[in-house]
């Protein structure tokens, strides 16, 4: 019983079947091959729009060179407060940024709203040189909290981005969990909502490891030689690249990533609702493959006594004497029904 | 016939079926889980000597890595001039080291000498503050042309180094290849020999991307925390970091390292040999597995005409008229005695 | 009627002397003149504790290069919201700190609390490599609020560093301004309160730019070379850095600092009390050198008219309907009694 | 006898005159002074070319920045292997220009050739993004060996920098002693012949500190403000940054820099001739205000034993029994014509 992460899954058949075909083969390096070549046109129709893809192995390192690759050294990118960039990478945009601002906004279930970005651009001070200026916005679908943005709403915030001249990017770690609980297109849910530059994810969702910085805009595509460039010089262009882009081909083929994705959906929401019917406290909506549940001591320690293993936070703003946990259970591709219902039933048991 | 790198090649059986091993497993991230935790293990073995044991998916990542680590930002790192880290790297040890600044030295055959640095030493002005301070040696082994360093050379080198406060990393890239042609130990090879931290690369020799910072010095052990927090910032720490692990682990097992390694080695030997005794002349003394040959042009267009794939490079100090050009050839683990023999026989018959 | 900062004042006369005599001599570039090597040992005696003294020409410098200097670059300052290195230098801590983080936590009127800081500490994720750790705690002391650390409070949050094994910077911009305004010590107020690094600057306070790091903590001022590479590396070092030491000295000479400290203390006291005695709300004790008045429409603007010169910020939380403005009112060494007088007469007749 | 630098001198008195009239007044702070506003209107009448001026307070930080905003993060800049920004700035140009890399080149005299840098070009492997683009060729006028440029060398330079896409700094420390020695307009030795950039120095020619980035390119000066941001977040912008401004006008005023650098420019011409009376071997021409003698030993010990200063060098490629030592003597505004004397008088006595 297993919900600390995707990314404790294995790899899914078929990324698995296109790594052992790649392994049988020689090729050139550092993505000169025939699977890299491929790639590129495989999103675009993916994402029904020309665009450039450049896959690195880290989620991490795909966040921060499109960061660094989409702002200037001396800018600052709006996030989250929770945001996965400005928590959990250690700094990695403004290392690879080269002294790249994060600035962490506070927002409702994970997601930033219209008003919550405008009301963090006003209260910023405006000194000139003397601060850092806001020159990118970037969102996570889905987020952090398990939600998602509905197509609308990212609109909306694409078109405040392009009022502010913020550039947006748009963290996929988990893009595959948005689209396949959204039942919109992937271009639905980034370019035309006004996404520049997309990071997308398939290590969570199947793959061994493997992401892919997706640009879309086009003044950015013409400039995608530079992007190669803060790659390399980071250490993140694999000499063989293309056992990357075997895997995101593999993985986009016929809806793989989405089917995926989908089954994953399907456990999180059956958990959530499995832990309610037994009292659980659930945090967020649950639009992807995530749920928050408020767990008591007794409901903690029963699970981890029967090798349940997940996450826990101390809760919010916890009132004095509080002694529940918020527990993060994340379901995968792997996961199972028997797993989602042993869960349930072990905490409805304590 | 395809002699253009290493790191064309695909994935060695052993490696191969510790990818398919871990990919049905579900475990820990980030390298928690337990194949991480049986390398340093392996590592100290093989090397008999405790270390810490750091795997990233690419070499660039692994010596820039290393080199920040062992470094200050204000420091300096002595290297040959052909060094992959100064020429070929893009400054990513620049880069992640902060600043770091590279001092490339010339050498016979791809190799420092001790007298050549000591020379370079003496040459260089020391203003103080206003000079970059040399910290840090850094050795390839096997060298970028394709020879390596014997242990008492590599020794007195580690000795000089200890006179002059640098610090030693080794660009093990091809350690593999050293140390099958070398007929020694590991440890006779590295921190034996002075090496403080080893880089040793698996990806040319049979993975499908896994290199490992290899801390010897006890010091360095102590301050392990730091290079895993280089790593992580700046993206190199892989969510299913396990299968770097596996990878590695495979790779050392029972000597298979060694096996793919001596396979590679013989072949560049009779490569060699052959187009010697075709007339052709051999640039540098063949100690591992690369040759790099003059070719006339009748003999490259040859060889290009029948497929062969390789780089080339201007001979250096060209004469005028030359019109031969520096081939550079490397065999790899899954090259073939065939296509060692077809290369002769085109060579030869142009 | 200037009150727009303290750095809008000229040169006091004793600064000037100095740098007249400096200027009629040659001497020693790069710190190896008679005034740099008198400086140190005045500064010695001035904070009653062995120090390492390394001047430079701007704050920012000064701040950016004492963070860098005493946190590692994977590190996290801990700050006020508010604070000049967080707000108004444009990211220099992080670009000089090699991607140093620094981490804003709000508190009333300009000042940390030993709880407030417990809070931010404990309100962090703490994910091991993944997360920024807090290495340092910076102190604005007199703060850009206007107001002052007691003695006690600093001890407190001293010690409370000291359990975090956090390192304590003091921004002392206006350090002057708070010794003449608090009556104790300079020792009292920086390394026995538990200060590792001050950046004590006299530009605001009458010299035509010198600021200095003075460095207390032993380890570090053993360590004093490294700090001396990352000013030189970053461009600080001045050839004729003698005229820096020389502005100094002369500064520090039979307490000119403290006295003309005190002439804007006295003055901003001044300010207050007449603002107050009109009805004006000031928005913080008054314990420096700066009044923040919130001034209505018509007092802004008759202000305005009669040429006065101030910064105004958007009042925090404003209210729908409030029209007021924050003025931030600011007196220097140079500033006279007829200033705040006809300002007094100006807001109060409006 | 103080010929260690021109550095080593006060402040010319046209210099220290403007100082003191702007140290009684009170001035917007941040460059929104009067003196600012002048500065960039003067140059551009100097220049005969409308500039952008960004003044700054040391020359490294002058180079740095204008390295950093004339390149990309990923560029290399070529320039003379004894070029200041490459051995004497503590890789300054790296760390304010986000890990860029300086390439050192051979070249007689201290000055790089069309042909030295065409070879040079040629010379580098171009391996896509694994090498360092040069994106960048430097040039010091006057140079670090006393030499000058002849505008039509400089000219053939500009053009075969732009054929490859090369920008064109030039380091101006001793800008203004190029001018006094060539007799031709400023205009001749920096944009008509293809400088981007420059930096003028003020300091070695009698400021206290002031140096100047004069921006000439169109294309650049619209992009002005990501110069000043690159200076405020590297600590560069003064407070009283008026006091850099006024230092540049009064120097420039009435031709006082040219004044000044003629000065010192004769009296290196005065020595190099009663040198080489005496039999003293001159390395370098003497163009500026540099003279390079090979002293023997007796000579450099009468020298130090009359109290003279300067700076020696090992004589490059110095032959075995050598025992001569390389003097650099540099003359400035306020050295003086019994100095030069009396340096010859025990020169040519031993």
């Amino acid at each position: 019983v297993r919900f600390a992460s995707d990314n404790n899954a294995g790899v899914c058949p078929e990324v698995l079947a296109a790594i052992l075909a790649e392994a049988e083969r020689s090729d050139a390096a550092y993505g000169w091959d025939q699977a890299s070549a491929r790639l590129e046109q495989r999103l675009s129709e993916v994402f029904e729009h020309p665009v450039l893809a450049v896959p690195v192995a880290t989620g991490t390192a795909a966040n921060a060179l499109a960061l660094a690759f989409t702002n200037p050294v001396w800018g600052g990118v709006l996030c989250h407060q929770d945001a996965h960039i400005l928590v959990d990478e250690c700094a990695a945009p403004t290392v690879l940024g080269g002294g790249l601002t994060l600035v962490g906004t506070p927002g409702p279930n994970g997601r930033l709203s219209v008003q919550g970005v405008e009301d963090a651009l006003a209260d910023r001070r405006d000194s000139g040189v003397h601060t850092v200026p806001v020159t990118g916005l970037s969102l996570t679908q889905s987020s952090e909290a398990g939600t998602r943005y509905p197509p609308g709403e990212l609109a909306a915030l694409g078109e405040l981005a392009r009022r502010h001249a913020m550039r947006v990017h748009m963290d996929g770690a988990r893009f595959a969990n948005a689209v396949a609980a959204a039942g919109t297109s992937p271009a639905e849910l980034s370019w035309r909502a006004g996404v520049d530059v997309l990071t997308l994810g398939a290590t969570k969702d199947g793959a061994l490891a493997a992401e892919v910085i997706v640009v879309f805009a086009d003044d950015l595509r013409r400039r995608g030689e530079e992007l190669e460039r803060l790659r390399k010089r980071s250490g993140h262009l694999l000499s063989k690249q293309r056992f990357l882009s075997a895997q995101l081909e593999a993985w986009l083929l016929d809806g793989a990533w989405l089917r995926h994705a989908d089954h994953a959906n399907t456990l999180a929401a059956d958990l959530a609702q499995g832990l309610r019917s037994r009292g659980v406290e659930v945090l967020h909506p649950v639009e992807a493959n995530m749920v928050f549940a408020l767990l008591s001591s007794e409901q903690h320690q029963a699970a981890q006594a029967a090798g349940a293993v997940y996450y826990t936070e101390r809760p919010r703003g916890r009132r004095a004497g509080e002694d529940r946990v918020e527990a993060r259970l994340v379901t995968s591709w792997s996961s199972t029904m028997s797993e989602v219902d042993e869960m349930i039933r072990v905490i409805g048991s304590a």
